[in-house]
């Protein structure tokens, strides 16, 4: 390792500018002044293209505002805690749908003032409602919207393990429960989120996480050789496309979310497969040699993934694998793990950061053209972009201070 | 016009060979022979990567098999009308959930032995059941079939025009109902497949149809500059993206869709329509002037679309616009539409045929790279490029016809 990535990655100053103009990107562009809550689709310039409001983005946006705010003193300022106030008062009024969807189902889109579009059958929205919902209410120490947030968790976890069909999802013949990436990870990042500084919430958790970590490593398929994005509930591969698939991104995401679990627990063993398995896995599959950058979506066994998108070029799998792999090199102080690093990095600050206007871009072909121009869509909002910098800004914090100890 | 433009294009031998080549690709592989019904998920050489069945794809390989029985001499064979028949069978059998999604509602996908795997809240699939029952009813006399297709007509007829709630999508306050393009689209070339020969069963639909061409003509807008994918009830522009969508491929079908109604019906002001709003706006619009082929989405106002694959180049819109310029031009002869011909033939010819395998593949980038490298998936089967070819051989064999007498 040369002395000058040393110095460049152990230097936090340009993720920290960074942080700081995308945070300056949304609070001038995303308010919503009239109706609460944020614009979502917000064109390369920050302006507003669409209005639509997707509950996913409005509780992410609630959440970074408030972690930020609560532990970035120089985001300590009254303009995030009222925008993310704002932003909180809006889903309470509106995220729940007024209809036979069961009890407490949150919509996936809303009108700008506060009418349902769709909902997903799905528990995601719900997550991201957990997620605001607590971390604000760690700030304001407003009991009853932490007790939103632990009701809602409540119903989740009872959708998740007991019954979904409050979900509104028809049981059909051919399509039998599956063992979905996505529901184990949201769930152990909703524990790390609701326990956090709270031994009593951690201990009611403790089963819930470590229910998480098995359906997580149930992923890790082919004698260990891939991690799948789909498999069946008692963790055997599916067959298709389905099962073939795999996702990059989700499984640096998991990487981490596991890792820092670990880390938590003191389990060394997990932390060793998070690395192996959900790092290195997915960088050597994932990892377009031609033209650089992660792919979005990859078929076990070479066969062409159905996605329309799947060779292009997305932001967020890269701010997952700068968060893993300095998460992982912090941690170990594995040269590799660097190395990693810096390849994501330069591919990621090179291709999605945009010195014009701020903020991010979101979506490049193969090749690297800018396919989609926009800052701000449907799936793109104040969320991965920001986590990443904060959590990379304090990761490079702390291997500064323990450098200088 | 060159006198070489003319000796190719009246020429109907290589898309004649072309025909022949797909028919046999679909033969050779996509037949499940064990439980019925097609394979539709084919790689490039033909080989199947996943069992999944799609409804709408079940259903237009029985319709495109019937067509090419019984209109064209060479395809009049046994095997033909024999895999036609199997297809009916397993969609009669397996396509109509069982569950409580309504009367008669269709699955979108079935595993490979039948069994519901997704249900879409739309009517598409019951279109394609429809489509396929009534072509196939023409040859076999099985008026019991034909009154199947008749009465699941009569349902979705009820569903558009009366009551949607038997789809199951909850009434939602920031979900007003729309007039999108494809519905009436659909609904017209139904009404064209159930009338063909029957003056009873047209004097039935007569109404239906008048309907359907209003809805569709909502979609010029713009003072008559565009054809907009989603509009009011009352044919005004909608907000936001969905309001601003255009589709240059779907525009193009409905235009040949309209022209072949109004030439039945001796409706000159319509015929004219269908072509300089419905041919030339999307040509206009949707030509990639820079790397050539048809965008597959657009905004109005030249925004950024939110699909992630809004300028890839697919092969569906290609080969409807090969059908609508050559359907107007045989009618009008305007030179100018027969180098529209001209233009997306070679793009086409020379993007998604495959010489080494037979069949076409479907997705490329903008700049061209073939992206997808499959056959058949979930939403390509045995349907747009044998209906291109089938209708392109028709009108060129027409125009040789009038040529010669």
């Amino acid at each position: 390792m040369s002395y000058y990535k040393t110095a460049i990655l152990y230097d936090p100053k340009p993720i920290r500018t960074e942080l700081d103009r995308v945070v300056d990107f949304w609070l001038k562009y995303s308010h919503d002044k009239e109706h609460g809550g944020f614009f979502n689709c917000l064109g390369k310039d920050g302006k507003v293209y669409d209005e639509l409001k997707y509950v996913w983005l409005q509780g992410r946006q609630v959440w970074m505002y408030s972690r930020l705010y609560r532990t970035m003193e120089r985001f300590h300022r009254p303009e995030i805690l009222e925008a993310a106030k704002s932003g909180a008062a809006f889903l309470q009024k509106f995220a729940r749908v007024q209809a036979s969807s069961g009890p407490g189902k949150c919509a996936f889109c809303l009108t700008r003032d506060g009418r349902t579009v769709k909902v997903q059958r799905t528990i995601f929205s719900e997550c991201f409602y957990v997620m605001a919902m607590d971390e604000l209410s760690r700030i304001t120490q407003d009991k009853e919207m932490q007790a939103d947030a632990e009701s809602m968790m409540d119903r989740l976890i009872f959708w998740v393990q007991t019954d979904s069909s409050d979900l509104g999802r028809p049981q059909l013949p051919g399509d039998l429960p599956i063992n979905s990436m996505a529901v184990p990870m949201m769930l152990l990042c909703l524990v790390d989120q609701l326990t956090e500084g709270r031994t009593d919430v951690a201990e009611k958790y403790k089963d819930l996480s470590g229910w998480c970590v098995e359906r997580i490593l149930q992923h890790i398929q082919r004698d260990g050789k891939a991690i799948l994005e789909n498999v069946t509930l008692n963790g055997k591969e599916l067959p298709g496309c389905q099962g073939r698939l795999q996702n990059p991104g989700h499984a640096l995401e998991a990487g981490w979310f596991l890792l820092q679990y670990a880390l938590k627990k003191g389990d060394v063993q997990l932390q060793k497969t998070a690395v192996d398995k959900f790092m290195e896995i997915p960088f050597h599959t994932g990892w377009d040699k031609q033209h650089g950058g992660l792919f979005y979506f990859l078929d076990v066994d070479g066969h062409c993934p159905t996605q329309l998108e799947w060779n292009m070029k997305l932001w967020w799998p890269h701010c997952e694998a700068l968060i893993a792999y300095l998460m992982a090199y912090s941690h170990s102080r594995e040269p590799v793990l660097l190395d990693r690093f810096k390849q994501i990095y330069d591919y990621t600050f090179t291709h999605f950061a945009d010195e014009e206007h701020g903020d991010w871009f979101g979506y490049r072909s193969r090749q690297g053209e800018l396919v989609l121009d926009f800052k701000g869509g449907p799936f793109k909002g104040f969320f991965h972009v920001p986590r990443c910098l904060y959590m990379c800004e304090k990761l490079l914090d702390g291997l500064l201070e323990r450098q200088d100890s």
